[in-house]
């Protein structure tokens, strides 16, 4: 099998399956945190454990992590969970129309309730207009809400420059960061990335599909989605789960330690399919500077199921757009909103890779990419 | 280990095991199921089986049930979602003071939006006056929320008379029913139940934390809880867990067809800890018709803390409070609205039993406890 979809999800590495078979069998290792007797102490223990791990790596404080059962529900936590708490902070959103659908969903209710949400324009790379942001901070911006790269194309966001103006225009505007594709690929450290809140993905990173974690800066105050017993310190009720703390923990310290080889021999393997793919007269939408791991290509002549379909006829799997939005059938708002003209955002499709791909897999998918082109192209014509 | 605090938590068991350590290392069945080439294909086919397996279990179709995160998200997703939706339902929701938190803390964000929560007062069986909800109904009832089987005492709730009550009063208000404790214990059959919506969790029935059911019946609208790229109908957005809904099915699986036997020999173990209990003056808060699950008793001369900490030197594990409320260490507002006197109270402590339990450690419990009667109680006197 040859997956190069792993902006969707990818496979649990080693780590994490040995984390989970082992738990799920331990003799007291299920306890319930909340609990005061000695074995939900111990869980409790361990749970915090796992905080710490996951907060020292991602460069900020424990008191700053709330473990959330995915990435849509950090995002619709952070979104709703800041204006709801600081109703003086103004009624502007900013953001762009290429974020993920959990912002774009969360941005439609929040507008629905009487914010003004204002999307600033990306231009051909997929990145904000800085101009037109520089405007529309104001003193009414409560929050921008960006991604840092987006899952389709794997433009990169021009962060510096975005808290740049934010500081400049509106100090108190807080910003969201949705680091989903961005974990284990880029440096994460919050410490000096000067955003406000971020959201992450377990099962992005290698990892379980049932977690993701919540960054909120300390002092930042927000009302959580889900209330309950309290757990979390009240930011997100509901029994802890040791072991989805643990299966991302594990994830993230392995990804963390790969990140710099992955990122290497990942961009040769973007290098080489970009110059091949060319060659065959195949468009690429991800810009020049792009994250290596997303290559969103077009396929001239081919329709983006087309192609997809006829490769996993080879058992290589890729995407049309991204997953949550897959089942649609339409053409991706990311590329239409950068200005790829519709018919070529018909043809695209992405790849995605992760420290698992190897250039040998890329060789067998020009291989069999070519196989397809005599097969099905030149029959057409 | 003798673990009497099931209520709280529950060991994993050996099919959810199997399930999770087969799945976590399988070549393929960790496809994200909204992708459309044939890995994804097949695991959405395995989330739908999940699905089908688990709506028929619990009495209801497929297209009635969500996969949540947890109890508590299911339950913040029944009363805020339908409220939120239908907005000329009603501004008035009944429930009780004996609530779970999940329900008490929605209920009091629900109170701080302007709906009015109406509180029906429990009898010394913690159950709710009839005849005071008899007059509570009215034409302005959007919803009632009550829960199946107290958490804290096992009282069961007189769900034909509720559900009676509402026909008659205002048949178009809607019932949640928190299930949570009753699933797996009672007969939980949705197309007999007459309610429109229920949670579950997958951790109080030997499946792992971090998933839970939401059940809302056919043409009940409801506004999701989770926002984004639209998986579950738009019920639930968020990358679908097959792993996590395996987990719960296999779960669910075994709770239902053990059921009847489990009843049965907890009801021995629980009339055999009753009788010997009593022997020793201690005081049975639970009332005696509550399910046989949960024994909820006062030791005089020992505060709960006490005696939770002087039983787990013998490895033995009870609880105080419910384990989402233990760390306030206050005495349990459920005692407390049933009438029980606060220093009642403040001595109760919970058993709450599992299929697992025998009555061989029911015997140990007492001779154990007969020790620490003998060690502490004789001293201090």
């Amino acid at each position: 099998m040859i997956y190069f979809d792993n902006s969707a999800t990818t496979k649990p590495c080693e780590a994490v399956a040995d984390v989970l078979s082992r738990e799920i069998r331990s003799e007291d290792m299920w306890a319930n945190p909340g609990s005061i007797h000695k074995i939900g102490v111990k869980c409790d223990k361990a749970y915090k454990d796992a905080l710490t791990k996951t907060s020292a790596l991602l460069g900020c404080k424990a008191s700053e992590i709330v473990f959330t059962s995915c990435g849509t529900e950090s995002t619709n936590t952070a979104l709703r969970g800041y204006l709801a708490a600081n109703k003086r902070a103004g009624k502007t959103v900013i953001s762009t129309r290429t974020e993920h659908k959990a912002t774009l969903e969360t941005l439609a209710l929040l507008e629905s309730e009487g914010y003004k949400v204002v999307y600033i324009d990306v231009d051909r790379d997929g990145k904000p207009l800085l101009d037109q942001l520089e405007n529309a901070v104001n003193e009414d911006t409560a929050l921008l809400s960006f991604t840092h790269v987006n899952n389709e194309t794997g433009s990169i966001l021009p962060l510096p420059e975005i808290t740049a103006i934010r500081d400049r225009k509106n100090p108190s505007a807080k910003i969201y960061l949705d680091c989903v594709q961005s974990l284990g690929k880029l440096q994460i450290d919050l410490s000096k990335m000067n955003v406000d809140m971020a959201g992450f993905s377990g099962h992005k990173i290698h990892s379980v599909k049932g977690v993701g974690v919540l960054y909120v800066r300390d002092g930042i105050r927000f009302a959580p989605l889900v209330r309950g017993g309290g757990q979390q310190e009240g930011r997100r009720s509901g029994t802890l789960s040791l072991l989805l703390a643990d299966a991302f923990t594990a994830a993230l310290e392995e990804a963390v330690s790969k990140r710099e080889d992955a990122y290497k021999r990942v961009s040769e393997i973007n290098s080489y399919l970009r110059e091949e793919l060319i060659k065959r007269n195949a468009v690429i939408n991800s810009p020049e500077d792009a994250l290596p791991f997303v290559l969103n290509v077009a396929f001239e002549g081919f329709q983006s199921e087309t192609m997809l379909h006829c490769l996993e006829i080879y058992d290589i799997y890729v995407s049309t757009v991204s997953a949550c939005s897959s089942k649609s059938k339409k053409v991706s708002y990311v590329l239409t909103e950068m200005g790829v003209r519709r018919e070529l955002a018909a043809n695209s499709c992405r790849l995605s890779f992760s420290r698992y791909n190897t250039m040998e897999e890329a060789k067998i998918f020009i291989e069999k990419l070519d196989e397809i082109y005599d097969l099905y192209l030149v029959k057409k014509r």
